[in-house]
């Protein structure tokens, strides 16, 4: 329900995953080998143990098992280089002690990992076939330069395509912004854009003339994890907003986009809850299940 | 010499492209197992024969022995895999008679490939410690996650580097657009831009708003192949042009900007002919160099 002075559609990110949810749950019905999700956790982070339970939740709709493994903050490259080589062998050994060969488990590395740890390394050490995030140098430049669309698509980026595909947003032909170049949001975003060939702007909370371009988007995807970074004020009226970035403040993750004031202006927005978060999940487990399949 | 209307400077990427050759003749002198180049090249295609022709005047240069390898354009995809795997293992063969036992020498595919084949399996084929353009997918995916400065760059992104290194822009802190995506062109220099996470724009020749980004680009880096898409009318004064583009007009060879109108209000411009060209043909070889010194 909206109060009179609303006046963007919200973005239903929660009921598109469900949707996409209840679809994997048949598919993973018809699988003989069901799929299984390693995540590795380096040190303590609150923001990413709140992302782990909203995995754990799916992960147990969809009959899919999950194992987290856990590393103290002080592990070094070369133990965790270590453990890694074990849990790519140990899933498939698990889950041959349950008589399901299963050739395809994926692994999520939880990032950020603490910086003295060497990530490119880390995150190459995953074969491709286990890599449902594309974080992998062999991942991430198949997705580059691959045409076939069957090819699976980077989580933001599937959340991202099924947004615009669902809202008939006709973004081929809106002037986007992407803000923030991080690996897990803009870095990716980016990328695909490219691909299509699509114009587009790339900005970071450090570009000088930021307003300027905010205040002529059609199209504003934010992962920066700043707090009311984009306000009302900055926006052009009728934009689309998706709100990709989040920051912990007390118990609670909050975005980039400040809500209320934007949420007059704009034609369509993400909410702070129930947006991009649980339909990147979803995509992770799409990835999931596309590479279970594959490897039939 | 400039007459009394011109206003830009020059820059002279022929004049940077000796430096860099003569640098490089001197490393050659030292190397014992001298690099070698095969290029294949598919169908009948004037600017690519130029652009071999800048190849093989270099390599004269710096004693890097060259192979043209000429298929018809109705090759399969299939008939020049095979053909592929031959010239990967041929060239090592052939310097093995020389006594000179060469694991690293590079292969370059002459894009665009005729339509019906294959380019993305064609461009994988080619082992990393050979692709000096980095276009196979492992070439470009650990471009994009490696932060390890000492890898090699696109050869188009090396030659952008240097520029602004030698005419001292500071080009972390303009507007910098990039215009066409193209595989060898906008896509590097955008990932370049996105791992230095950098702002920029990239536009296309169909972006409805070209005109409005052009005339507030500090710098411009074209690479479309279109000729006169950037006239002097559009641009910012001061602002910094770089043509990477390529047409072709008659038996001339042209870029994307009028030179004519353009340095007129233009602070830096690259030259129709020295600007761009021989400066990528320049870092094909430090890549080549590099490969091969890396193989020692």
């Amino acid at each position: 329900m909206q109060n009179s002075t609303q006046k963007a559609i919200l973005i239903d990110g929660k009921k598109i995953a469900e949707e996409i949810i209840n679809d994997l749950k048949k598919q993973v019905l018809l699988l003989a080998n069901k799929p299984s999700l390693a995540i590795v956790v380096v040190g303590e982070n609150k923001v990413t143990e709140k992302f782990i339970l909203q995995k754990q939740k799916i992960a147990k709709i969809l009959d899919v098992s999950i194992k987290i493994y856990k590393y103290s903050e002080n592990i070094t490259t070369e133990q965790l280089l270590e453990s890694l080589n074990k849990i790519i062998n140990d899933t498939n050994h698990d889950i041959k002690n349950n008589k399901e060969n299963l050739k395809n488990s994926g692994i999520i590395i939880q990032l950020p990992l603490p910086k003295h740890l060497d990530s490119n390394t880390i995150l190459n050490s995953l074969p491709i076939e286990t890599d449902v995030d594309l974080l992998s140098a062999k991942a991430i430049g198949n997705f580059i330069v691959n045409k076939n669309l069957k090819i699976i698509n980077p989580p933001i980026v599937g959340a991202i395509k099924i947004i615009f595909e669902k809202y008939k947003i006709d973004y081929k032909n809106k002037y986007i912004v992407l803000v923030g170049a991080g690996d897990l949001v803009g870095k990716p975003l980016a990328i695909w854009l490219l691909k299509e060939k699509i114009s587009f702007s790339i900005l970071d909370k450090n570009t000088l003339d930021l307003n300027s371009f905010l205040s002529k988007a059609d199209i504003i995807i934010s992962g920066v994890g700043k707090v009311k970074l984009i306000t009302g004020d900055l926006i052009k009226t009728g934009a689309i907003l998706i709100d990709a970035g989040t920051s912990e403040i007390g118990q609670k993750i909050i975005g980039d986009v400040d809500f209320n004031s934007c949420i007059q202006k704009a034609s369509l927005i993400t909410p702070t809850l129930g947006g991009v978060g649980p339909l990147t999940v979803a995509m992770l487990f799409k990835n999931l299940m596309a590479l279970a399949k594959s490897s039939k």
